[in-house]
């Protein structure tokens, strides 16, 4: 069976609400230091599934290809 | 500037509704070969903060250790 780990964020320049807020949050709780918060998603997926077919989930149904960046590796077994 | 990546995942045993949703709607659209789908937050922090800070704000705010872990890991500058 493949382990794979497919990071999902928002292409540059695609406003994040889900970042935008934590950094609004963090500031009014005092946590003067903190620039910047980008919320994405991070997916294990295992199965018998090779990296193409990975990559056509990813395009079809994880990510919308058409604000958000996926990248997928491929997870070795110890 | 320290740039820091984190990953949230819910805990064993906690159900995950992202990850069976997109289970399920893998099954329907015909990708048999996938067997779990585990869907998470990955998130991209910096700012000037240490990583003490990053993870009381993990804590406190980006994750919820009630049912989720977190794993902080510092990005180091190329």
């Amino acid at each position: 069976m493949a382990r794979y780990e497919i990071f999902v964020t928002y292409k540059n320049g695609i406003f994040d609400p889900p970042g935008a807020t934590a950094e609004r949050a963090l500031a009014n709780l005092g946590y003067e230091g903190v620039e910047s918060v980008q919320i994405g998603k991070y997916i294990r997926l295992a199965g018998d599934v090779d990296l193409a077919t990975v990559t056509e989930v990813c395009e079809k149904l994880l990510a919308n290809p058409v604000i958000e960046d996926f990248r997928v590796e491929t997870v070795e077994e110890a």
